[in-house]
């Protein structure tokens, strides 16, 4: 076995994986295409990267958050249509006109809003607009879209190209949300009956083809994490996090490790100390329940997860496997993000959107 | 009162605030200079303007996690120490000869990677030593220290500046801990007299003036989190996170609230959403458990922290303070960092540390 040693912690982030689950998703779509939810950075794993690499495969429209994520993204895509989620806020009218985003509009303000800027323009704008159906976050409230429906001509000067909607509960096994959504979108979503639409996320995509609509709008599922409730999952891993051990010393049955000494030795053993922390993103709340892998060797996190490092108990692997720079994984094949994130008491979209800017980031299969 | 509009969050970054907490810290310190923790970025604030005004306020020595992180602080402060805590990594060697860092060496593993360094570059190179007193995280372990102290030699071509431990529970109220980390120290540091030493983090220097020796090491209480075990704060807060309204909604009683529909309205209200989530470093803990600030109000977080968005009850709020991209403080003088994080389940370290890209970043009082 050749002893790979690594300087610093290494992300490495396989782009066949993530068109492979982009492949899974389309299929699961049916007959309507899916359009990438590439905000927060990609979900961390590099906007511009996996936009480029989901165009080349087939993917036409993207999702941001903010206006200021759309322009990255649109030097990565250029022919892609991109929606901005947050939709116009006041002073990002002219970001959004000259990048070419389409603002996901939420609220009459907003669509206010846009039509000033459209009749500054002198020419229609192209617009999304989002009606809340139960979820009570962005998207017109009930009363707002019943004053619209009752005025369509708020929308003169917009060219509205899509409408949609943002399930709640489809990840909620047994959940009856989102039939009830579904029941109110589709009467929202016929009077507009030269916009597409969509209402389902990577979860509602799974649910079925009443959920579909004109198109999906994956996230989650694209980088790995499952759609199911039932405790599978069809996605691959996308996403390999390895850190070196800087250090491994014995230890003596009653020592105790790390900050506020929560963890104490019952056996002599070994610990090793390796080059990540919550500061890159791995939450502190894995404290004392993570696990980590190296050589093959599963080995528990023990102790506080600190700001630059953490503990793990290697009082089970064999000397050789342990050196100076070994690599141990902390999120990977061995270790899927959902597993991960839920042993800190947290989510798959968590745990990647807080990956941290420390890391060697390694793109592969491109 | 006028209007002000944020197009998007804002992290607003005081360094006269900074430069206070570094003369109160001083000052506990007593008649010893304090070198500053600026690893992860600065506790995320931005390592090099964090160091650049703790240098121009008299500080001389910084210490950073990975080589990496020193090279912009080496840009930063050209004439500074600055200590390296991850020490020397197997291929890190050229860049910490380059940048003159000096690593902060953790065992004889990495003593001897060093010296083989030093016998490479023809010169002494200097080193700082830590050695382990009950963290059992980076330092020497006791069998290691015993094997170093009956072998100076192991030494020789190094030049031993200065000498380190690390306080595990300085934090904690009533812990015997610290002393006897203390009592473990002192003898080891007696033989190297014509090094520096230290052992004291932030609560350790409030601990009194045994656990000072010639330097402290402060890290969170520059940055305004507490070094008190007693509840009371006397640093100032450094940051301000400001997020924009994208959106106030009416909403019924009986209406869900966000992913899971984990809220339920029991009245009739009004629910604004923000446009920051746990992508920004917002703690998805945080669900249901913050509090926002807008016009001087309190605005209870309900329902989930979303990716980019969270949810507040403003009911209680009159009209005129709600406006399309009206700032609401997540962070701040009306939300103090142990505050926030506490009610997150964390501490304010990992708070600061986790703070995301997406921000406008603004220093004031340079």
């Amino acid at each position: 076995m050749s002893r790979r040693v690594l300087p610093s912690s290494q992300l490495t982030i396989d782009l066949a994986r993530l068109r492979h689950n982009h492949q899974i998703v389309r299929q699961a779509a049916g007959s309507v295409p899916v359009a990438a939810m590439v905000k927060a950075n990609g979900y961390g794993l590099g906007a511009a990267e996996v936009s480029a690499a989901l165009a080349a495969d087939g993917c036409t429209e993207f999702f941001v958050a903010h206006v200021g994520e759309g322009i990255p993204v649109r030097a990565a895509v250029p022919d892609a249509k991109i929606h901005v989620l947050n939709g116009a806020m006041p002073g990002t009218e002219p970001d959004l006109i000259a990048h070419n985003l389409v603002p996901v509009l939420n609220s009459l303000e907003q669509i206010d809003l846009w039509r000033t800027s459209a009749s500054g323009a002198g020419r229609p704008l192209g617009a999304t607009v989002h009606f809340d159906t139960g979820m009570s976050r962005l998207g017109l409230a009930a009363d707002e879209t019943a004053e619209l429906l009752n005025d369509p001509a708020r929308l003169d000067g917009l060219a509205v190209g899509h409408v949609m909607s943002h399930l709640a509960s489809a990840d909620v096994a047994g959940s009856n949300q989102p039939a009830g959504q579904l029941e109110l979108f589709a009467p929202i979503r016929a009077r507009f009956p030269n916009a597409t639409a969509s209402l389902a996320n990577s979860a509602g995509i799974f649910l079925g083809s009443a959920y579909h609509f004109d198109m999906g709008r994956p996230g989650i599922a694209l980088y790995g994490g499952t759609p199911l409730t039932d405790g599978s999952n069809p996605m691959a891993q996308v996403v390999t996090l390895e850190a070196p051990i800087v250090q491994v010393r014995n230890v003596a049955p009653g020592e105790h490790i790390g900050y506020g000494a929560t963890h104490t030795m019952d056996r002599a053993g070994k610990v090793a100390t390796v080059a990540l922390g919550y500061a890159d993103g791995f939450l502190r709340s894995s404290s004392g329940r993570g696990t980590g892998y190296v050589g093959g060797h599963a080995i528990p996190i023990i102790g506080r997860v600190s700001m630059d490092l953490i503990t793990l108990d290697v009082s089970d692997v064999p000397e050789e496997a342990l050196w100076l720079g070994a690599p141990v994984e902390l999120i990977g094949d061995q270790a899927p993000i959902d597993d991960v994130a839920s042993r800190a008491g947290s989510i798959a979209n968590e745990l990647l959107t807080d990956l941290g800017t420390r890391y060697q980031r390694v793109y592969v299969n491109e």
